[in-house]
């Protein structure tokens, strides 16, 4: 498979450059949830000292997540992962009230649009907003998609797949302003329709998740994408907003998510939210850093290629001025999301993979399908354009001896398959590109 | 609060009764899941090698639950537990359908008793069953509750408070003539109404999981009973039987439970179970000896007691063979559920927390609430009988020493807190008990 290419290493290297499919559990977090695993395994519910134990330990979970999200301890349900607490929000506020108009993006994750086709055969109706060629929802473009009946929006914080940061906030805030108009009688503290959830799972470790300054109503985060445990997630959801569980039974978390509560991996989120919320701003500036050395070496080294998604800013206090309330992230920091043109996107990467480099076309949750990214081909890009793009995601592990490493391989293997290319070879027009 | 009562050991001490509520992870499931914590750590959906290796361990816990089930590796839905996992199923079956009548028993676990009252809002109709005193279901009493339009039977394997097992088997097979029956044009292989679900979470680790000896449609199992981790769990479900997700996303567990998957979650659920199915006949029996012992001293040294649930049977040949095929168990081997008269048994509950011995009142997943025990009260035990009850469940790690620690306070608590009730001070009539 590697003939005419760079000889393998001798000794088997992982550059692991998919961090947005999923994450490793770091060594705190895993140091953290073992207690959990043999010694404090009492079910929360239970009412002697090891079961208060542990009803003690999910609260201080509750209590220091709530802090991160400058929520209110009650406001935050522990669930099993990022597209269960999804799910939860989409068909938690549509179901309680039981008809209603929908309003989300083209882009939005799977576990976002599949609940809206659903409601859809259920007798809702949604409006799927276009994103502009960079990915961006405006907050304008949302106003105007408002109806009478508009019972919630569903917008994502960051796209998983071309790194796009949506003006949540902004957005929020015009929500605001219209629910005040609208309904000038309700209390305060009341929430009103239209209902603002935002999937924040690209974005637990990276972004702001200040629901106050995000005007958010519902926001979903997970473990798995931010060196926490997989399998557990949470929904933060305002007080005043009215929600049916998903999962019945035991009336664990409020009410609102029934089963046995998973201490261990709660815990262990909890602990990865924290490290990730508190290097933050430290760790974007190295990322954007490492993202753009890589993106040069690729424009240097490798023609006929697109970078999808936002642009990217030399300047880094022009992309990322690390200051809490003043950022102006637009692209997640670790995110970079390439066509190369002529090429096709899965045969780059398993001739990555030979090398022990991981990444990815399109996101992971969808990469068994041989569909094109509904994500890129939202941006406008042919069919050929989606088929020929990698995304690659940095982490924690990542260094620049990485990308110098990927790209010893990566325009050799790019040359490679463009010979192999019928386009090059003349047995495809190139007119196919232009529709 | 121990005045008057033994003196505490001068060494604290755990003696752990609560098996049912949820059991510590065990030395060898907790390694089965430390390599895919941190090193294996790769998206299954992913297409280089970290993310294949995850695929193949993924498929290998399928196909070695599945042989445990006899069933195929595409039977087996994994998701976030228990509670999850009935949710799923009944869920799943009734909106698929959208109208139709369904079979439960009045003591079934909360996480079928909700999702059964949820649907009779969303207009279907619901048959809850009487047990009889003991808290049997009889076949016959099923069969005759079954209408033209009854789209879904669940019925629980054992129950998780009194330990009465059901006799599904039966059932089953009665269920499967009433479909032939009524469907002699079906095709061979073609799941007809009504479907039979049975949620297993308290006989994972005791009772035979054949679904073919069970002739079940829907099965759910789970990993915190049986010193697997918490926040796993799956749903068996037969080739036809056509179910809605609860949670729609990435398309993962044959598109019927989307999400990352958990796969240290379920490596360990898999090891929990293949350890546990191995090992029951012998711990089976080893169980049965010790709660009879249990009871034994109970009923030498305490007066006024009532065993809730199936009697035991001294013989242990009469209330287990420990042969495969021939089981006569009609009691989960580790449950003890006894009312004490004229006591309080939350206050018990607490005397006996503070010699580090551990149970509960009714299930854990409602011990919060002040409610008496739905189970106890379907027998027909009066309201002060269900709220004087204990439940003991034993595990692995209890001995005879434990039982005769227990047994050095649990009189002299009863005496204690006799001496304290009302009805003993003549300040309450006997005659409330005979209501």
């Amino acid at each position: 498979m590697t003939n005419n290419l760079p000889k393998k290493p001798k000794t088997k290297k992982l550059v692991y450059l998919d961090h947005a499919a999923t994450t490793y559990v770091s060594q705190e977090v895993e140091k953290a949830t073992k207690p959990f695993i043999t010694k404090i395994f009492g079910n929360p519910s239970s009412l002697y000292e090891l079961g208060r134990i542990a009803n003690g330990e999910l609260n201080d979970c509750r209590r220091k997540v709530a802090e991160i999200l400058h929520a209110l301890p009650d406001n935050i349900i522990f669930t099993g992962g990022g597209s269960e607490s999804d799910n939860l929000a989409i068909f938690g506020v549509c179901r309680k009230i039981g008809k209603g108009h929908i309003i989300a993006t083209r882009i939005e994750h799977h576990a976002v649009l599949y609940p809206c086709q659903q409601l859809e055969k259920e007798g809702f109706t949604v409006t799927y907003l276009e994103p502009d060629s960079q990915g961006f929802i405006s907050p304008k473009k949302v106003l105007a998609a408002i109806k009478p009946d508009t019972i919630l929006i569903s917008i994502m914080y960051a796209n998983n797949e071309i790194g796009t940061v949506e003006p949540i906030a902004d957005i929020g805030r015009e929500i605001l302003k219209y629910r005040k108009a609208n309904n000038p009688s309700a209390g305060s503290g009341q929430v009103q329709y239209p209902i603002f959830h935002t999937d924040a799972c690209q974005a637990g470790g990276v972004l702001e998740l200040d629901v106050e300054k995000l005007h958010v109503d519902l926001m979903t985060l997970n473990g798995s994408k931010i060196y926490g445990p997989k399998g557990v997630g949470l929904l933060y959801k305002r007080r005043g907003v009215n929600i049916q569980p998903l999962i019945f039974g035991g009336g664990q978390e409020m009410n609102l998510r029934s089963g046995t509560e998973n201490l261990a991996g709660i815990v262990g989120f909890t602990k990865a939210l924290e490290i990730a919320q508190e290097n933050r701003h430290e760790e974007n500036m190295r990322l954007v850093d490492l993202r753009n050395y890589f993106f040069d070496q690729i424009q240097k080294n490798i023609k006929n290629i697109r970078l999808n998604g936002p642009q990217l800013h030399s300047d880094k206090n022009q992309s990322y001025t690390g200051q809490a309330g003043s950022e102006v992230l637009n692209r997640l920091p670790n995110n970079l999301n390439i066509t190369f043109i002529d090429v096709e996107g899965e045969a780059m990467l398993l001739y990555l993979d030979a090398y022990g480099i991981c990444c990815s076309t399109g996101s992971a949750c969808t990469s068994m399908s041989l569909e094109p990214s509904h994500v890129l081909t939202a941006l406008g890009l042919p069919y050929e354009y989606a088929h020929g793009s990698l995304r690659f995601t940095l982490g924690y592990c990542n260094t620049k001896q990485d990308i110098d490493y990927v790209m010893r391989y990566l325009p050799a293997i790019v040359e490679k398959l463009r010979e192999m290319s019928p386009v090059q070879m003349g047995k495809v027009q190139h007119a196919k590109y232009k529709k």
